[in-house]
């Protein structure tokens, strides 16, 4: 292949180093723009008595205010109907919506927001998962238990809005058939995205009733479809228009201000932009699901894993989003990339009186990995087994089958392992007492979802490819490889534009790797239809048969005979001018198979025994992608993803008080910034896999996936401890080293 | 047929009345803009012997001056490559371009404009075209004789660009057979558009050496093609964003100063928006090209014509531009809608020193049907035979042949003309010594470019049409008819979305009547298969077979069992969630077979012989349209055309001395305007047109076409007196009734 496989910059680089990209708040309608805020409840949970709003209306320069009387009492939800938009009888969690102001400035529109008067009367609230299911925990959502029932989950509790049990051979078999059983608990936070870019929305109502929203969004189409329904307008209605995006990491998914800014714009006709404040942004957006997990796992004295029995709770927060198919996907990964007989796996979903987790890189991924290669660490210890040993005895091969029964193809766990220890093991272990390496690995399995795109050729030759896939990640650049391998011109006679919902064909979400799986295979496909018609019109002009014409350097030409040939710009012409019409196609794919991408990390860590601190001395991060298209761009997704990776693994929480969230700010809630970033010895290993395009795997989601596991393993050989909830903060590493010491004998 | 042929207000109309839509200057890319102003010749031909920009670069608040050193040394031009952007040895209208500036404001741009200093050295220009085909007439463009002599033409002079004759038959033989020979000259001037909005461009250059131009255009992709050419970019480095446009009427197909505006965005680093005057637009746009006119016509006693003989100069302006094609088009057109064995037809395009005319709505019609229909008047009184009955004699059937040789169908002419004369005859004429009656008739081909057009399912059941069609008088709403007639829905339920040149598949342009035919085809093309998707989805849904399925009211049914239905909303939802894909599809169709559009109009006119004022009593247009789309709109674009053929008919002319326009503003060019306006009998002639979507034909040239020909068969009709001069002013009847006076024994 000549394009795809090259490193190569991104193709919108240079308008984002320059800073003419047009990111959320940037967005400009043209004439005045009024500024919307977001009135929230201070309350985790509460009954509202009354709303009062004429005192803010009355402020001069507000021009509205819209409450839960201004919009269709429509429940919402991705899974379950649960969502009001406008809190109208109760608030679930503190940060829920109670209504939203325009006024012509910010001042204005803080103050007006100060002014709307809420009556509450206040609720015992849960913020964990495991609370939430005690008997006793006060109900967050009443009147759904009939639904639950029917839908076969609640059994638990009211609280439990999902349920999914999987059962593969005999897990009490599995046990008896073991020589140990190991059972442990584990603890993984909630965390936040914390992109650069907090949400956005900038909404316009024009006078036929349509809804123009300019918005930082992963997701345009699931975004229409959502305003769509909570303000019950025609998807003819409402366009989303999707801005630059300063990062998303799949906490721009989900609706968040978007119907607030359409709700007001409509009632003060005028266009109005809402810009969270990063505390709002920590408060009310969609955060990574904390997760209870118990592992119980039997294995025999050779390392042989024969039953996992899994326990899973994760709190959805105030509603539940996108946790139930979160929970079920927990489930189908939970045991990790190995081959285990015995499987019994319970994942439930539990309604907590915080934000509503969504979609955070990876999904379930660190918590489950943190758990699972925690464990498996553990057992390899207790029986003596180097841990690399132990992972690759048990690990999973081409053709065997996910807990769910998929059958798996392009397996490469054993590569992936082996060659994270190769390189790990080239160098010697940095001297001291307080040294210590640890490795883990994931997997993630790459979807694909429905996804239609549109390839043309213009008439000079170029080609246009038009897509509704935002560019997160550098998707562009690789649509553009894709489509210049098989028409065989250079990346910059190509041209990839993602348009908005009116003008894209229907278009897959950037989130969860898949998206060049999804859209690349439709460009794939585009591409190739745009091949034949340029064939066709070329046969006629070069008077050969299609079939003996191939296409380079932006030329047609024969086979053989590389003198006869026609260009690109003539073809075009050719095309307008005579037979055939414009060249252009649009193609669809439907969802397709999942495949398995595999992540190998390894690091060597130095912990200070006094201060709990933990140096990163080496990291390695190995990842299994199929074709790298843009090889550049995959490593600095894996480079990306494994410092997230380590801010969960070392200092990131979201934590709660009385329902409020203590940190919702840059200082007290800490990621892993440039000065803490190591080194990532980054390996690629590459084997064309059969369901993405042009053999690539997703590569998004995996990197992110094992450093919380890393760590937690890095330092127990450093130090010996043992940490079982994240995030291994220098005070639990030094409690821990506390704990050891007192019970020495 | 459901919404096809219903009376519907258009789909943009509210943000239309509202002041909501967006025209050239409302464009705001966000950021500050800078005032661009364009340099002109003052001169209608001299040479360039020094330009200075020295003083103008130095004055505060200028950010960008550009000349010809700024722009490649392209030589561009639809047929002949005699166009320089910038002028740079020679200027050969008053208007040429000989730079350009940016500004912080318009005043600092207007005085920079002025500063610019040109020193010229001045040479003898000529305006018209039979005087620039004289011996001694100056040469405008040097260097392109042997690329003449080489193409066939310009053997009557250097001046001459383009020479098209057509023969058929024996002209010689005809005249012979002939009883009586009449030959005539006419004289049609220059006229032009006069649009409400002036041409405006925008232009922004980005760092990746990307332009976006904001522009009211009829054309966006021969715009962005012009573009690409003229400053030597990749066309993917080109985006041409059309805005809402405040009439076109086929001027604003041209490029004018968006290359300009680009240049100095470039240069600036800035954007840059120039709007022009109403006086720079006069005198540097594409208005009709004045044509000189000689009919020689060979007729029986009984009216037969025998034989026809023409002769059309046309002056093309200081370039060929589309005057070439014009010229062409004009000679095929030129004998009228009748069956004429033997003609002989030359018609030449002539360099002027004037701008360079155009495209104005109905090219060459008016000039050549004042001319042929004129003649047909003054043939049958001299033969004593009834106008009328003249036209019956000789109309044009199913089967003729163009004079080019084009087989015609759909041909409705006798019918048109025989409405036409039932309605006006309807009434008595008005009593009074100085009434009349005149009528006319026309055909324009209606042709079809290249098109593609995208259609896609929402998911919620609604359909979104895109195309790169610019909406100049309703072809959205009859675009949108078209796709709710094949896919059961109400119109309601259709979007439709112009897109740019990035996100549109190739479109043709919004002129020649063809857009709807064009473009309704590829709309008719896209929404068929996307019926078909559906139907295929809705089949595994129903477990019936795609064939025994249709679609009404949003849903498909089952044929014969109304009750089995499934609704698009979840159709679409299939299409996502399981096999299919997104419900899409972009088709194409190619340049279409030209079929005939009658036009025939009478009118009652009273002349005040001592003024020469002309009062509109009736006026009564029949039109030939196949399948009437939109009554509503149809009707409407009548009524627009006849008053623009009326102004033409009696007051618009660009008149010069020495070369400059005496009359480059609306209080020296009068048009016709509402107080003018007589009451338009409309009357539809419907048969549905095997070759226009759904049996559509166009209609937005042919109303244009006739009434400069009824108004002078009116006026003789009237008072007695032949113009053969447009227009018909009150000083001209006035001098013609004086010398028929005089002529009296």
């Amino acid at each position: 292949m000549k394009v795809v496989g090259q490193e190569l910059p991104r193709v919108e680089v240079l308008e984002k180093v320059t800073g003419q990209s047009v990111f959320g708040a940037d967005a400009a309608p043209g004439g005045r723009v009024l500024y919307g805020k977001m009135v929230l409840s201070p309350h985790a949970h509460a009954r509202i008595t009354a709303i009062r709003t004429e005192r803010a209306e009355r402020l001069p320069g507000v021009r509205a205010v819209v409450t839960a009387a201004d919009v269709p009492p429509v429940r919402y939800g991705r899974f379950v109907g649960d969502e009001e938009y406008f809190a109208s009888a109760k608030v679930r969690y503190a940060g829920d919506r109670i209504a939203a102001v325009a006024a012509v400035d910010e001042e204005t529109a803080e103050e007006a927001a100060r002014l709307i008067e809420v009556d509450y009367e206040v609720l015992p609230a849960v913020t964990s998962g495991p609370e939430a299911m005690e008997p006793d925990a006060p109900l967050i959502h009443e009147g759904y238990a009939d639904y639950f029932a029917q839908a076969g989950v609640g059994d638990r509790h009211g609280n439990v809005c999902g349920h999914k049990r999987i059962v593969r051979g005999d897990v009490e078999q599995g046990f008896a058939q073991s020589d140990r059983i190991f059972e442990h608990r584990f603890h993984a936070p909630m965390v936040h995205q914390t992109y650069i870019e907090p949400h956005t929305a900038l909404a316009r109502f024009d006078a036929s009733g349509k809804a123009t929203v300019w918005v930082p969004t992963q997701a345009q189409f699931p975004l229409r479809a959502a305003i769509a329904q909570i303000l019950r307008m025609p998807m003819t209605r409402v366009r989303v228009i999707p801005t630059e995006i300063g990062g998303g990491f799949g906490g721009k998914i989900h609706p968040t201000i978007e119907p607030a800014a359409v709700a007001l714009a409509r009632k003060a006709r005028r266009p109005v932009r809402i810009v969270m404040s990063r505390s709002e942004d920590f408060q009310t957006t969609n955060p990574r699901h904390p997760f209870h997990l118990r592992y119980k796992t039997g294995v025999k004295l050779d390392g042989a894993i024969m039953a996992r029995e899994i326990e899973l709770v994760l709190g959805t927060g105030y509603s539940a989003g996108s946790g139930v198919m979160i929970s079920q996907g927990a489930a189908v990964r939970a045991p990790g990339p190995y081959r285990i007989p015995h499987l019994k796996i319970d994942s439930y979903c539990v309604y907590t009186n915080t934000p509503t987790c969504g979609a955070y890189r990876g999904p379930a991924g660190p918590q489950l990995t943190f758990a699972s290669e925690s464990q498996i660490d553990i057992m390899a210890h207790e029986l003596g087994i180097d841990p690399l040993d132990m992972r690759l005895r048990n690990a999973m091969e081409n053709g065997d089958e996910t807990p769910a029964g998929a059958r798996l193809e392009d397996v490469h766990a054993r590569e992936t392992l082996l060659k994270a220890a190769e390189v790990m093991s080239a160098a010697p272990k940095a001297p001291g007492d307080h040294t210590g390496r640890g490795m883990a690995v994931a997997h993630w399995l790459v979807g694909g979802m429905a996804s239609s795109a549109g390839v043309k050729l213009n008439e000079d030759g170029t080609i246009a490819i038009l897509t509704g896939v935002v560019d997160l990640s550098g998707a562009s650049t690789s649509l553009a490889q894709i489509a210049a391998e098989v028409l065989g011109v250079s990346l910059e006679d190509v041209h990839v534009r993602t348009a908005d919902t009116d003008f894209a064909p229907h278009s897959t979400i950037s989130a969860g790797s898949q998206a060049l799986k999804s859209m690349g295979s439709a460009v794939l496909l585009a591409a190739r239809e745009v091949k034949r018609q340029i064939q066709q019109v070329a046969a006629d002009a070069l008077e050969a048969d299609p079939g003996d014409l191939d296409l380079d350097d932006g030329k047609v030409f024969v086979k053989g005979s590389p003198e006869r040939t026609v260009s690109f710009r003539k073809v075009g012409h050719l095309a307008l001018e005579h037979e055939r019409g414009p060249i252009v196609s649009t193609q669809s794919v439907s969802r397709l198979t999942p495949h398995p991408a595999m992540a190998a990390h390894a690091a060597e860590v130095a912990v200070d025994p006094d201060t709990g601190h933990v140096r990163i001395l080496r990291y390695v991060a190995v990842q299994d992608v199929g074709t790298a298209v843009n090889p550049l761009s995959v490593r600095g997704q894996v480079e990306g993803g494994v410092m997230q990776g380590l801010g969960q693994a070392l200092s990131e929480a979201c934590t709660f008080t009385d329902g409020k969230m203590n940190n919702p700010n840059l200082l007290d809630y800490k990621i892993f910034s440039a000065l803490d970033a190591p080194t990532v010895e980054v390996h690629l290993i590459q084997h064309p896999c059969a369901s993405g395009p042009l053999g690539a795997k997703g590569v998004g989601e995996p990197p992110i996936i094992p450093p919380p596991a890393v760590m937690a393993n890095a330092v127990f050989d450093a130090v010996g401890v043992r940490i079982h909830d994240l995030p291994l903060t220098p005070e639990r590493i030094v409690k821990a080293l506390k704990d050891k010491r007192a019970q020495r004998p």
